[in-house]
């Protein structure tokens, strides 16, 4: 693994996290580097919703079957889309532009020292009604994925799960 | 914008390249950072198909309409999914890999001095058919995004396109 693209492979899933605080400009780091992205003709069809508090924070735990881990995070972030803004009104591109802002919040929570969680709400029906429900979403306005964030409690090593198998020279 | 994160601020599309060649150790670190992507349930559902004969590359810029740099490039990533293996089969899990996958050779790319463009295929019917049919596509593998790489020809400076309207502190 190229040292260089460490801060790619030392990026693992954080799922404890210490009771320390997260400061609002790093919040706001992770926001700026979020709408870095590239999007698909650049329509930035994003909205986040940061969440703090902790009332909140236990009740997106109880909706989300992998975001238990919530109830102990300092934060989380919710990346939502607006598929009316997409390019062509198209999902795809919608998931595909959310999807990069998501990398890059958890490469920048990773970088400034951040434990980060990627946790799926779309496709999930019930998870889309309960998350659009707890936050009064907009009906045009589509939740895709939680993101817990905290100081992290656990330490992973870096890591690629490279596989020579997914690698095809010049055609399949 | 926190210079610590100056690896995302820094990436911009890049559409022009110069002539010279990428070494193939360098297309093998962005193929490592690409599998270290998290992706749902660790399906890892992502295949990388390695352009680098110019013959392909030219015929590929023929095929996507905002790829004509293709033909200038050194080299391309076709970046496609095995629906078959993704989380439960869902179309938007493979999605949300795929591009998280992507945006790690974006950022990877200019962290190692290349330029690279995010050329969309999915969900473009037409570009989807005639890159199946380039490549001798598997039926259960689709094409996602192509990936324009080469040594950069032109500058643009390190932004974000932050939007505070797009941010909502605990609710809509």
């Amino acid at each position: 693994m190229n040292p260089q693209l460490n801060f790619i492979f030392s990026r693992r899933s954080i799922r404890k996290f210490t009771q320390r605080e997260i400061p609002e400009i790093l919040l706001t780091d992770l926001l700026e580097a979020a709408m870095a992205a590239p999007s698909a003709v650049a329509k930035d069809p994003w909205h986040f919703i940061v969440l703090r508090n902790r009332a909140s924070l236990d009740q997106l735990a109880t909706i989300l079957p992998n975001g238990k881990m919530l109830s102990g995070a300092a934060a989380a972030l919710v990346v939502c889309g607006d598929l009316n803004q997409a390019h062509d009104q198209e999902l795809s591109f919608l998931l595909q532009d959310l999807s990069a802002a998501v990398e890059n919040i958890l490469l920048a929570a990773n970088a400034l020292g951040l434990g980060a969680c990627w946790l799926g709400i779309h496709p999930r029906e019930e998870r889309i009604a309960a998350v659009a429900q707890q936050f009064s979403l907009p009906e045009n306005i589509l939740p895709m994925a939680g993101i817990a964030l905290g100081w992290p409690a656990q330490e992973s090593p870096a890591r690629t799960r490279y596989n020579p198998d997914c690698v095809h020279l010049e055609g399949w």
